[in-house]
């Protein structure tokens, strides 16, 4: 504790010298940055860096100092300056009641974040994005044109769908393999098309699905799926709670979530869907419920919050192909993983 | 509208052929992605390619057969079918009424974007970079962590304060400078510090701002002063509202919210602070509060809402280190402006 005191009444000073130093380079019109006598100038500064919370305080008189300092003319004295100012600032950071310490990150998070992938992540781990989206955002089309910047798979819901009845039929052996796929396109995209099933059938799937829902079962399903994946291949997942599974999974991957102010979705809604305003708000409005309530439902946390994910893009800022370009950047360092 | 159509249908038996080929090279045991009758499927192609918005069901086939694709074992045959695969889907994203249209960027956002520097700004605008926070995310540290790293100005609320009153006294002429310092300091560090103003001091005041408030007259200076700023130099600045204050004056720059899960704050306010866990979440929660009501007051928006930031971050994931590389790869290919 005496050595701590003594160390940073070491630091005030010299970063009292420091101030006169840059002052005399640059001549600000606006002084100096300690204006009181030295011996109360140095005291404050120690105590400063010796009691937290006010630690934080040192910080914003450092950035004053250096702020000043960046605008001295000759090359020599800056740098000599710069220099000073670095090592000065180290030692303030290794202090242990200065700013520099609390640290912010979540271990159990932080181990399982790909982004970080090149310092902490065995060379067997996948990279695997997994991108929710507000309706409107345009989120889709980011996730399908990073997929293929990337040249990595792509799984949206409707991949997800088809999949998985894909390897139920395998399962069971009922039906003919093409039939089904007749089956799935003619479900998929004649919205309108009525099966009538019969009690047969819902008798059936809850054999099938051991009693639960069929959306839980669905989901359950779903997450079976993305985790065995995740241990076979990289690719992008579009929602389905992906990122929690798979942290709860304990399987590396980023979470992505993007959005845009809502005025601007319902202009991309009205463009694409081909709606006026009102239906296109409408529409909007009950989607990001939709997409809220299942997010809850499942994970237990609230849809679209910041704190719940790695990273939040704004698409409206960036446009699609930026948005890619900006997420590539950020991956840069671990694509040769 | 009949060219159109044409085009569609060309296309649907292009990627009906793809599909057919990718099958050979890759022999997946789930089959193939088409599996109906050609001209049923090419029909049901051609549909989702000229009718919004079903547009984006078409995405979702060609990134089954893509995903396929990129297993093919023999290179030739990958690089072949990749290439057919580009050319294709250039030729869907082109298309009036597929998944490829409506962009969701915001002109006015964009513009004032400056992680777009490079393309759309003039090599007089400065990289302004708006940092929001909640309490206890570190979003500080790394503000300055990244200013230090970017070797530009770093602006808080304390750093703001300081120039400001020394503007003032500028002005003012009414009291020395080395007094004002020494009553900065006096304010600043003995936090118990109560200094007895009276009535003269009030109507001064009232004076001063003009019959503001004295929280809004501090508002607007700042406000001013961060306009004026951003003319002349780069600098990252901490909270008061920048962004929208920029953002109402058309002056470009990038807006970052950093945030952590809640409970991971605590534990750094608990750490940081020296408080028990129950005074900790007390004062994080009154502190949300205050952000939130001081941003919305000044701004009508919702405080740390994803929608209202260009990227939000969350530093439980990445920590302090990380977070400040990550903006930096973001904003990499704009440092040389």
């Amino acid at each position: 504790m005496q050595d701590n005191r003594k160390k940073c009444i070491e630091l005030a000073e010299r970063i009292y010298d420091l101030d006169i130093e840059v002052y005399e380079c640059v001549g600000s019109s606006l002084g100096r940055t300690f204006t009181g006598d030295r011996r109360t100038c140095v005291e404050n500064l120690a105590n400063l860096m010796s009691t937290r919370p006010q630690g934080h305080l040192l910080r914003s008189e450092l950035a004053l100092i250096s702020n000043m300092a960046r605008t001295i003319r000759n090359p020599q004295d800056k740098s000599r300056v710069m220099k000073k100012y670095d090592d000065i600032l180290k030692e303030v950071e290794s202090l242990p009641t200065s700013f520099g310490q609390g640290e912010i990150v979540d271990q159990n998070r932080a181990k399982l974040n790909t982004s970080n992938l090149r310092q902490k992540f065995s060379k067997d781990d996948h990279l695997i994005i997994c991108i929710g989206r507000s309706q409107g955002s345009a989120g889709n089309d980011i996730g399908f044109a990073l997929a293929d910047a990337l040249r990595i798979n792509y799984y949206d819901v409707e991949i997800f769908t088809e999949v998985l009845r894909r390897l139920e039929v395998e399962k069971d052996s009922i039906r003919d393999v093409a039939d089904l796929g007749t089956e799935i396109i003619q479900n998929k995209y004649q919205r309108g098309f009525n099966s009538v099933k019969g009690w047969r059938n819902k008798i059936k799937e809850f054999d099938r699905y051991h009693g639960l829902t069929k959306e839980d079962a669905i989901f359950f399903n779903q997450s079976d799926l993305l985790c065995k994946m995740a241990k076979e291949e990289d690719f992008i997942v579009m929602g389905r709670c992906a990122d929690v599974i798979l942290a709860n999974n304990h399987i590396p991957h980023i979470s992505i979530f993007i959005t845009a102010p809502f005025e601007q979705r319902v202009h991309r809604i009205m463009e694409v869907n081909n709606l006026d305003y009102k239906r296109a708000r409408r529409l909007l409005e009950k989607q990001d419920r939709r997409h809220e309530k299942y997010y809850h439902y499942y994970t237990g946390l609230k849809w679209g919050d910041a704190m719940n994910y790695d990273i939040c893009f704004n698409s409206a800022s960036y446009g699609i192909e930026e948005s890619v370009d900006i997420i590539e950047r950020m991956l840069n360092q671990n694509m040769n993983h």
